[in-house]
């Protein structure tokens, strides 16, 4: 659907984790990234070859990916000028924002005149059901997080990479813009209406093979004043026969709510598994996942000794040191 | 907005629950229905005179309001024939459903052909924000429930009565079709995109004195796989000061779920007030509200004597008995 190779669009991030779509195309599949655009001020780097729009299309690129979310997900008229030089030297654009590339008159015009296309890839394209909350085959593993952006989609992508090389029968089931960017398909689900969220993950995880495991990428936080019901959702559509519990050590408060400490891993524990218990009795936690980013490798290991053997499971970073350990805890 | 008064169209509703807009109308602006229209098979009577489209036009009914709802919400064939003659007739035809009457191309025609207006009040007409979850002065009460339509709208309702009786500040936040087409505005929570469902519950609660009450009408239940993700961002943006436990002692499954026993009150109230004091530390369970509906008064009284000495909790039924123990808990 969306031709590769990519230029990456990093725009004005903020910081680096405004730029987790990027980061998860260059992470998943690197081979589809050749280049990154920057704006000044842009606080987040891929590491690639910095280029601009000419350069790009002259290394072969097809297609420019937004990959920063700015909050709300608006397009900013910062970046305007940028995406109609890209679709005037004959690039499409992707894009996984709330307001979309369709909604800018300029850009459509734009790529009106030069042949292009515009995709918006969170704009839902299925009319989801209700959720029936009816049991399905198959088993499903749903990773839930004290906060947003602390590596659900990592962990579940980690694990999915790592059950494919044993061979187990798998599928990431993406949830999210980067997710549905870096596979082709997915669910957008912060952009379905409310009453379809948990038919909508239902639908994303059907009926499957007794020993298929569904890898569901997570959205938000049931602790995340913003986004809980989106995680709700996954909770309750998603039935989940294990959980991986997901922290960033560092974060000092609930990402965008600086008045909102972070849960403890205890508390999501119980929490998320009294939830999910509702919709599938057997659910387990069984494992956690830790973005130790921010650690030196000392330190993460300091912390994950820790948190083992505080919370009786295996704790790990699958960014740093693979899902192994994590996917094991499936058996 | 909408043209009063109103002929109530029951349509073929399957059962009396599904018939819960008209009744909402029926028992809080009852002046507004002067009819109402059923078709064979309909299991709900509001005990209006059963009118024709004819007899409505001649008693003076301006809009025909559907008054019943769909699983999913969808516009049914078998009434497209009355809608039509409706709009054929002169009445505008207001609804709530997720299926929207702008979206019938037949009906767009009939309103087209006859100067009418179709209202479709479940369409969010504001661009809410991303919820911000930071604290608002005054006060918010919020009922959640076991199950969905077990009585928290017409909690939330009789309570803002008995306010308003008392010469309290308060406010009844509709966020459902019904409670809009009651009292004119609200927040349409079940239509609004995912992400911003919060930010909605925060926009229609905003700052406000400190002696007043907003009564949030609370949606679907947190142990609802369908609709919990609504109920959550209720919970969060919300950020209610008082929460009231809704509950229907005779339902033998969750509403529309087979496979699902309902919860225990217990287990409702411990786990709306862990979610809810994320946002609001100082956040109470003050009282339960008993949709005694299905009971005699003897065994309504002897249900409601036996929770209230069980919880520790004035447990009422508000649509019986009034409010008025309901609001005394709130001081």
């Amino acid at each position: 659907m969306i031709d590769a190779p990519y230029l990456l669009f990093l725009g004005d991030a903020p910081d680096p984790l405004a730029a987790k779509v990027a980061q998860g195309i260059c992470d998943w599949r690197p081979d589809m990234a050749i280049g990154q655009f920057r704006l000044e001020g842009c606080k987040a780097d891929m590491k690639l070859t910095d280029m601009t729009i000419a350069e790009a299309v002259e290394a072969g690129a097809k297609t420019l990916v937004i990959g920063v979310a700015n909050r709300g997900g608006v397009v900013s008229p910062l970046w305007q000028d940028v995406l109609i030089e890209a679709l005037a030297s004959g690039m499409d654009i992707a894009s996984g924002l709330h307001n979309l590339l369709r909604d800018e008159p300029a850009l459509v015009e734009a790529a009106r005149a030069h042949g292009r296309t515009l995709h918006d890839v969170r704009i839902p394209t299925v009319k989801y059901p209700i959720a029936s909350g009816v049991k399905r085959t198959g088993k499903r593993c749903l990773a839930v997080g004290t906060d947003c952006s602390v590596g659900k989609m990592y962990t579940a992508l980690a694990m999915d990479a790592e059950m494919r090389e044993r061979g187990m029968k798998c599928t990431f089931r993406a949830t999210g813009q980067t997710g549905i960017l870096i596979t082709g398909d997915g669910v957008p689900l912060d952009a379905v209406i409310a009453d379809f969220m948990a038919g909508a993950v239902e639908w994303l995880t059907p009926d499957n093979d007794a020993d298929h495991w569904d890898l569901i990428e997570g959205q938000g936080s049931l602790f995340h004043a913003s986004y809980s019901g989106v995680t709700m959702a996954l909770v309750h559509g998603g039935q989940a026969d294990a959980l991986i519990l997901c922290h960033e050590p560092t974060r000092t408060h609930m990402r965008g709510l600086p008045d909102y400490d972070l849960p403890t891993l205890e508390d999501l524990r119980d929490t998320a598994l009294h939830l999910a218990r509702r919709v599938n009795s057997a659910c387990e936690v069984v494992g956690i996942s830790i973005n130790t980013a921010a650690l030196s490798d000392a330190e993460a290991e300091k912390y994950l000794t820790e948190v083992e053997a505080r919370m009786g499971l295996p704790a790990v970073d699958p960014y740093r040191h693979g899902a192994t350990r994590l996917v094991d805890a499936l058996s």
